[in-house]
């Protein structure tokens, strides 16, 4: 008899061994159908592995992630097996799935593979897996792997650090790897392939070993589903930030400030000072306190805060001065300095919470290859702030900044998010910080604060940091794209190390509790992931140039100016296309340029004091006075409800 | 016959040999009483010295820096003989004069000097001085001089890097002093002395040195002068920035993030916002755009704008990477990055002048010694900017900034400032950058810009830096103390290092010509400088707390809170007194806060939806409401005219 346990907790009963595909054969035929693969007692496996004691399943279709994972990892098999076809000499090295389809890191010896090489391979392994062969793992011993591979020096090397009686292989159809197995049950699943890119990879991803090619390449069940994630693709490139970035005058890079050092041209500094200024205000009306801390802190400062022991060695190297001897580091968070703010008053409990925002530039070494446009960089500035309570006002506090960052989210057209809740893990609460109390105090307010705010909550256990929970914001965007957003944490470890202290009721020291948290995460990031959420058609409120003014020739120039003039100091901002251009053309470029107003102007609009005015997308709004025009962008703009009201 | 010129350019002739003394006498005999000291051609002398050939005399009284020089280096004689009379055995080593007063630098040996001995030397020095003593200056060699100081090694170092035939002694009464000259006719000129302190200071400024004891001391030819001076001295502490920054809660500094970087606190922050919006505001309307660089950049910038070679070993040293083996250096100024942005684009002439404004945070070091308060640290932020621009635009560019800076000045309360043009030295055209027609131009602009604009000008040949010419601000605080604010600086030398160019009108490439300009100067320096200036009573538009509300009792905080609320939103800013205090004490502490308006709020405001207006320093201003007092404000509080308006 063997009892199988389903994910919603549901027991089947087997009388003999069983695989994961009768298993779902015995729940419907439809779900038969549509597994593709299984986790057994945890490790993902083939539908058709044989089970032959009580054991967890979970069975997968394409929906999993996991499903895609085998269906990826089963079409890395394809590729190789098709490269193998036209590039017998060829070396095969690792080919996983990865986030979006899967790759093969392959030696092709003397010969390469350019991009006309890309279809012949597509079709064939489409050829291939018309056939549907069926995907059979099976135990090899090391010697006879070691023989298998006797020419591939790569496979050789890896089978060398496997221990004999635990290497198998996978064969379909011709072709066999080595593989840990988690495939398909047959080939035929897959329907519709694209090799995508092939990119130079050092083997084992360093740079003193052989060059490889990397072919990336991604498959699906349906050809619509390719046709869907090309276009998607296709889109995403449009929309990729550093281009947009580019072409809007966001910001650029310069090889002698530093690759992942950002500088905001002025359109990019606009746009951030308009969300600098917008979280301001919330922040403002929730009571936080701006202050201003340098960017650099001496060493000792992250000897304390125990940054310097966990990261030092892997940071930008401390700045030592020509004498006396300090040594200084770049600030990599804005905490400690916090910590120090904070201890330079002295805080009773009616005091409390202490709020104290900033928006902190901070400085992190990274390798210049991650480096990526705003969404990695060395650079940033983080929307920060923190605050100081009681734990008995922990979760008030923690509901206010729900509040403010749905307020973010709100007003800047992230409505599809989750959040996660990160717990301790209950089997091993001895290595967190802080009181079992406390911590018991801290999950539960997040919990019911997320609850009592109506957030849509995955809670996982295990994945707090060791210093306190903590509540993530991942946000959707107009790609699908999930990103993660706005951190809320707790925090019991800084407060103990810096020895914060207020004074309780009760007349005697306590320690405050902190909370760290960013509702954009940093500028950077946010500014990136905004335009690519609106591939630069940003909000009214946010646009860096509002409107812009055609004047139909030069000779309504000066009055131009005047409306500019007048609408700048109404807070609207945007520019005079003063081209010598045709008003057809000027308009054509402003659609191109994403301005959100047209306002042209020629001999009656200057007679009556008026604008023309195009809307971005909407076409002619008809003559408006100038007032007119401001009270109907007021309108427009207006954000989505005042904070707190 | 000896032919003596004046400073005005009037020539006197002597038949004989003549002394300065007697040149005065033959202009008044009201001069040669006030008469103290002379500079002859170039070199400051005694009245006494005897002039046997033609020469410049500028004769000097009380009421000339030079003329104060001469009375207080005479006065370090005083107080070196009366140290002597009490400590016999005590080793002089120098004594010059400074801005204020002079000092002595002496070791006392065994002996020590304390606040309890300065009133018996202040009486032995008016005693010795009163004697009317003449000082006498007379050539020594430098055998005798080292024979005369054999036992004291201080002298001995100074007289053995003398030249032999160069070494004189000043003597007057029973005191005899290695000196180069230019002392007072006699000591009874010297009618008030006060010792004021002594410190610890290291022989030549080195702490490897042994330390000596530094005897600071002023002199006046008046009790009256001296009395005023002490008043000033007081009102200067009670106005120290260091002082007031603690107590209104501006900044503070902490141990751990280290010295010379300040933390700013909530009112600080609040207080550099609203001085960094006003400016904004004015820079927007003058055509500025904001952009934003990065706190380090790669050393390879430095090197190329020249800070490396010229302040690389003095810097705070540069941060390495953990590994590819870059070096950064913390940012010293924003320029080079600039210059930087300037390149990301293609100008023209006609997208000429480009002005990038930034509030530049930079990092210079300091010994830690010279680190004071805000006005000497080691992290400020610059109210920067930098204007590219045709050579033609510089002198419409330059007035522009001089109506800025004075915008900036009548909104802050420096009404009373003068400006310091600094050209090249004629004599040394050859050490400036940059091509003598531009030169010409930029320095003819400055001049004629600076006249266009009434500012009240000294020109100072040869103090223009190697790379342009420049004009400085100079204003005058409430207890007339010179500060050097705002500076606009003509550049030559970074545009042709960036290798900047725009295209001309004849299609070829051209230098920009740069200008660097802070109003403020830093904001830290300012704000200190803004804070003793107003003793911490700031202009009303600027207080970080606009008004307090004192509820007669706790029945009224709700409507308190309700208030504040309004007020908060019609940008007031305030806080609410809840403590459980007397009104009268409330108003009192109020007061002493330097709070511009108290809001009373009892039983009559909350039926009424009123409050009762008190202002500091006015008095009852009686009932209004909410509405009427936020009109009262504005129109108080209101800027000195909008810029460019």
């Amino acid at each position: 008899m063997v009892k199988i346990t389903l994910p919603d907790g549901s027991i089947r009963e087997f009388e003999n061994a069983v695989t994961p595909l009768e298993v779902a054969k015995s729940i419907s035929e439809g779900l038969a159908r549509n597994t593709i693969s299984a986790v057994v007692n945890g490790t993902q496996v083939e539908v058709s592995t044989t089970i032959d004691a009580d054991a967890t399943v979970q069975l997968l279709t394409w929906n999993d992630d996991l499903g895609k994972k085998a269906f990826w990892h089963s079409s890395a098999h394809l590729l190789a097996q098709a490269i193998l076809d036209y590039y017998p000499a060829a070396k095969l090295t690792i080919g996983p799935a990865i986030e979006n389809g899967f790759y093969y890191d392959v030696d092709f010896g003397d010969e390469t593979l350019s991009e006309k090489d890309f279809e012949k391979i597509e079709k064939k392994m489409l050829e291939n897996a018309k056939k549907n062969s069926t995907f059979s793992l099976y135990p090899v011993s090391k010697a006879d792997a070691l023989k298998e591979y006797a020419d591939n020096p790569y496979k050789t090397e890896l089978i060398s650090n496997l221990e004999d009686g635990q290497i198998t292989f996978c064969s379909h159809d011709n072709f066999t790897d080595l593989c840990r197995g988690g495939h398909l049950p047959s080939t035929g699943i897959v329907k519709a392939v694209k090799v995508l890119n092939a990119a130079g990879a050092y083997w084992r991803g360093d740079e003193k070993n052989p060059q490889l090619t990397r072919v990336y390449g991604i498959s699906f069940p349906k050809q619509k589903d390719l046709t869907e994630y090309m276009e998607r693709l296709e889109e995403a490139k449009r929309r990729d930030h550093r281009k947009l970035g580019k072409e809007l005058g966001i910001f650029a890079f310069s090889d002698k400030v530093g690759a992942g050092l950002p500088l905001w041209l002025p359109k990019g500094a606009a746009l951030r000072k308009k969300l600098e200024n917008f979280l301001s205000d919330a922040q403002k009306k929730a009571g936080y306190e701006f202050v201003i801390s340098p960017h650099i802190g001496s060493k000792e400062l992250y000897v304390t805060s125990g940054h310097w022991d966990k990261y030092g060695a892997d940071s930008f190297q401390p700045i030592k001065t020509p004498n006396e001897g300090e040594e200084f580091m770049l600030k990599p968070m804005n905490c400690p300095h916090h910590c120090e703010i904070y201890k330079v008053g002295q805080w009773s409990y009616r005091d409390l919470p202490k709020r104290f925002a900033e928006f902190g530039t901070v400085y992190r070494y990274e390798q210049s290859g991650e480096l990526h446009g705003l969404t990695r960089v060395r650079g940033f500035t983080q929307d920060d702030a923190h605050l100081f309570c009681t734990p008995d006002q922990l979760m008030t506090e923690f509901e206010g900044v729900i509040d403010l960052v749905m307020y973010v989210f709100r007003n800047l057209g992230f409505e599809d998010f989750v959040t996660q809740v990160s717990l301790r893990d209950p089997e091993n609460r001895e290595k967190y910080i802080g009181s079992d109390e406390n911590w018991e105090k801290a999950e539960n307010a997040i919990i019911t604060a997320a609850k009592n705010k109506g957030l849509n909550t995955i809670v996982e256990y295990g994945e707090a940091a060791f210093y306190g929970p903590k509540l993530d914001f991942m946000v959707k965007d107009a790609l699908g794209r999930k990103w993660q957003l706005g951190t809320i944490q707790v925090d019991y470890n800084l407060p103990e190390r810096f020895d914060l202290t207020y004074i309780g009721s009760d007349g005697e020291k306590h320690r405050p509790v902190m909370i760290h948290r960013a509702p954009f995460g940093s500028m950077e990031r946010f500014i990136a992931i905004l335009l690519e959420n609106t591939a630069g058609d940003f909000p009214l409120w946010l646009a860096p140039d509002q409107f812009i003014i055609l004047p139909i020739s030069e000779k309504y120039l000066e009055y131009s100016k005047k409306v500019s003039h007048l609408l700048e100091n109404d807070d609207i901002s945007g520019l005079i296309d003063d081209r010598n251009e045709k008003t057809g053309k000027k308009i054509r470029d402003a659609e191109i340029n994403k301005y959100p107003f047209m306002l042209i102007v020629g001999e009656n609009e200057e007679q009556s004091g008026t604008v023309s005015v195009r809307r971005r997308g909407e076409g002619d709004l008809g003559t408006m006075t100038i007032e007119e025009f401001t009270a109907y962008f007021k309108n427009a703009s207006a954000l989505n409800a005042e904070f707190g009201a």
